[in-house]
């Protein structure tokens, strides 16, 4: 009889208890969490502070009594494993409880440690009203503090899925909010220009978020004469700055929990998690290790990253399972695809970004549509902003998307396009559902490939902010939207103005000794106008997604 | 000067028109259009007349001035195009407003007639009060008459796309309706089992739905004694029955308006549309013909098809075009991917269904899902009920999907998968968007994908409904489910009942002798028993979807 044990009890070790036991009745299977919980809806953890999800109970799918029950497996609650022997193939098993330790002997040992929230050394981290978010406990502690201090102030620091999912909470909780972010951007999946729309959407809640700006240390006020608010904390900002505040949330990203992995001596990677190969297995063939502690494989470079999401976690899990029960199963890599809600929007991507790309020196191309989410002749539609990164030769790299609606599904399809091998000229065929409270006979993934595809074939170039930013004395730019759009939407500087539809009759307005980039709204106008002008014999390029991409990009 | 004349000015003939323009400032484009409008909504008038779209001028999306402003296209209203010398390379245009008749001669000629609503020779057909709704005219007509006569009942005939929006228009009028269907379900894209939940949900509202009821013949009322609504019509339908009404909606189908076409000896397609290569060049080298009047390739078959959808008509004018102006674009083949909102759901396919599986004979296997559209933990989920079909090897053939939330989605990223080439093994490993608004760590596609690949490597082999209500004495249903579940929501006569987190302590109250049919309520605790179950020497299928997917195909 085969006795695997489980290291970790939430979505890679649970679905990989589940997935054993469906697959062989006899062997034992014992599953280890250090926490009182199992099988725990993590992602739900910041829905139910927000009061989205109100019923906690929700939030724990599985209890150890029904894991046993259902997949008669062992799970030990509150049960830290603190060593592995790989020779005699045991683990050193603590009972927090009582304080028992016991060695564990394995046929097969599985590691699903997670992730842990990063705690910089900031004098003053240990302070209370300093948090992190992990597990139920970590939620418990926040909704009691929030009931017990009743702070009027709140500060999340990190503008990750986690911060940006806790300062919305923390919003609907009726509370000031300060969202601090270190770097220029919440949401690094995404490029600046799209993140520009989430800082707008952000201010517009009255949320206090200040970019490039950090957390130097934190001091506990204590009823000082200064303080501006009745118990908290003070904080010291990387710019000086000093903010009174009642809790602070700290989301500044996760570390693999490795200390077990590389005391027992199993390789880590070079990103600082759990080296193992497609098959889930370390550098020891007993042991096989899966989600958020794992270095993955990235899908388009196939570099090792480390990409702590629940979807590869779960996935990782079964196949490891398998594996360990005699079939041969491997990953597939990760793409990294992610969505995040943020209060009416959605941000989601897939693949790599425009900053991987650049620091990856690889050569690529560009285009951003804004088309409406449904035909815009039935209400309720919204625009979807996406952005589609490609290779020369027509490769989907990776894309990016903003919007009220549709934005999961325009994601969705991107991905399966790329882990399909599909092309951007690909995209122009694809054939989705089209009803107008669904979609457009021609989708915003079609209109995507058709720009792309034109770009690529030179039927329209593209360029983009920087180029008109920079606009050389050989270049001019031209806008063709109509009238009342400049002056209610804006107006890029110096540039000429003849609407599309007159563009035509008024063609000895141009000069034609210099490069036209061409901007409308949206980038569609735009499309017509370099092709009627490249026809007439000018020099012209197209502004991908027009003018508002244009002011996405050059907002502060 | 290349002169190109399109007849038609809907969706293939302005998509062409516009692209062609935007391929050739030199090229002279004369469009022709029969009726009073180009390029309008189509697929919005039943929301027009629902009330959904309240700005009948927002179906307008074109004018003859804006199309000539913008692309210099010549548009010609009420211009009917009555014969093709296609020798002569010339058009014979009748002007529908002075009755003048003339040549014009062209160097390429792009058909987009369309297809015209079928109005069979019952009796009556001719009768005021008898509509069809193709455009903008017969929707004017349809919401004057809705004024003027006040009827309290009205009639649909066909639950195709078009019936079953205008049924929920009219529902939205707050008359009765009757919606008539000769065959046994609505909507034909999907198979009985599903639509079956679509003719629970329409008889919910209240429609008095006939199923296997047609027409046959139609008289006036006329201030009749026996009449029950003020002015009208009788119908007397195909079962005998007569049905007073105040006004019928016919919406059997289209068929493709080849009159031209075939005048000039152009060749019809085996299901008498006009036939067109990859290019859409019809048999005569100097014609074109796009949209509901040509013959597709079924994208799985290769079959010749007549798929009459706004998606594949809009690509095929632009690639027409492309192909007039020397390019070299091919169409790439249709899966009829369509979608269609009734009341909150909606209902979508792509590729086979298995009605046309059965018909080609084709070997196939099915199955059935019915995950939440997003975690169930976060409000708002909803069931996607998912049938996937699919070859021994694992080929997709095509999906449905019924449901209120996230329906266009999944058959998205599924009509991707299938035009990709990929799997239904290489669905267990697509990495869709995740967070708990928007889907699950294992999305619908993921748990499909486990189903199939399941079933295809023999780890639970499935069965359907049929093989339940057939069940032989060799085999034996077994409901996994708790007992509270078989009592609120019903149970299938004859089933072992033993619940699921019971069973390893009570094997020996099942019959070793026999084959065990194993359902839950959506197949997967029936997964895990039957995981179980075969490991402890039993023979077991699981009921692919469990007792939802088998009420739905027992429904009446």
């Amino acid at each position: 009889m085969k006795r695997i044990l489980i290291v970790g009890g939430v979505a890679g070790g649970a679905s990989a208890a589940a997935r054993a036991r469906r697959l062989s009745e006899t062997a034992e299977i014992v599953m280890f969490e250090r926490g009182e919980f199992v099988s725990f809806a993590n992602c739900g953890l910041p829905y139910h502070i927000g009061g989205d999800i109100q019923d906690r109970s929700a939030l724990l799918l599985q209890t150890p009594q029904s894991f046993k029950r259902r997949f008669n497996v062992d799970v030990r609650v509150f049960h830290d494993v603190i060593d592995i022997d790989k020779v005699g193939k045991t683990l050193l098993v603590r009972n927090l409880l009582t304080g028992e330790e016991r060695r564990e002997s394995y046929d097969q040992l599985l590691l699903s440690p997670g992730a842990a929230p990063i705690r910089p050394p900031f004098p003053g981290i240990d302070s209370p009203g300093v948090h992190t978010l992990r597990n139920i406990a970590d939620m418990d502690r926040i909704l009691a503090a929030l009931h017990r201090d009743d702070p009027h102030h709140v500060t999340v620091v990190g503008g990750g899925f986690i911060g940006l999912e806790m300062m919305e909470a923390l919003h609907q909780h009726k509370r000031d909010v300060t969202l601090l972010e270190l770097s220029d951007q919440v949401m690094a999946p995404v490029d600046r220009e799209m993140a520009n729309m989430l800082h707008a959407r952000i201010r517009e809640e009255g949320i206090d978020l200040r970019l490039r700006t950090g957390l130097a240390s934190i001091e506990i006020l204590d009823g000082q004469p200064e303080q501006t608010v009745s118990t908290g904390l003070r904080l010291i900002l990387s710019d000086g700055t000093r903010l009174d505040t009642g809790l602070l949330i700290l989301a500044i990203g996760v570390k693999p929990e490795t200390r077990l992995a590389a005391q027992a001596g199993l390789e880590l990677g070079p990103r600082g998690g759990i080296k193992v190969d497609a098959s889930m297995c370390t550098s020891d063939p007993f042991i096989y290790a899966v989600g958020d502690a794992v270095e993955e494989t990235d899908f388009v470079t196939g570099e090792s990253v480390l990409i702590p999401l629940a979807g590869p976690a779960n996935r990782q899990g079964r196949i490891a399972a398998d594996n360990m029960l005699g079939r041969s199963e491997t990953y597939k890599k990760t793409q990294g695809t992610a969505i995040c809600k943020l209060f009416d929007l959605a941000v989601a991507s897939t693949g790599l970004n425009e900053k991987r790309l650049l620091q990856l020196g690889l050569p690529f191309e560009k285009a951003y549509v804004h088309p409406g989410s449904h035909a815009g002749y039935y209400p309720g539609a919204h625009p979807v902003s996406l952005k589609l990164l490609f290779a020369p030769d027509g490769k989907i790299y990776g894309a990016q998307a903003i919007g009220k609606d549709g934005v999961d599904k325009r994601i969705d399809v991107l991905a399966v396009a790329q882990r399909a091998g599909l092309t951007v000229f690909d995209l122009q065929d694809l054939e989705l559902t089209y009803a107008p409270p669904f979609g457009s006979a021609k989708d915003v993934i079609n209109m995507a490939g058709f720009v792309a595809s034109n770009h690529l074939k030179g039927d329209t170039l593209l360029c983009h902010t920087a180029e008109v930013q920079a606009c050389h004395p050989h270049q001019q730019v031209l806008d063709v939207r109509n009238g009342p759009e400049l002056d209610q939407l804006g107006r890029i500087p110096g540039a000429l103005h003849i609407p599309l539809d007159e563009l035509r009759g008024r063609l000895n307005e141009l000069p034609r000794e210099k490069e036209l980039l061409i901007s409308c709204q949206m980038g569609l106008r735009g499309h017509v106008a370099c092709r009627l002008l490249s026809q007439h014999g000018f020099k012209v390029k197209n502004l991908s997604g027009g003018f508002k991409t244009w002011q996405m990009a050059v907002m502060a």
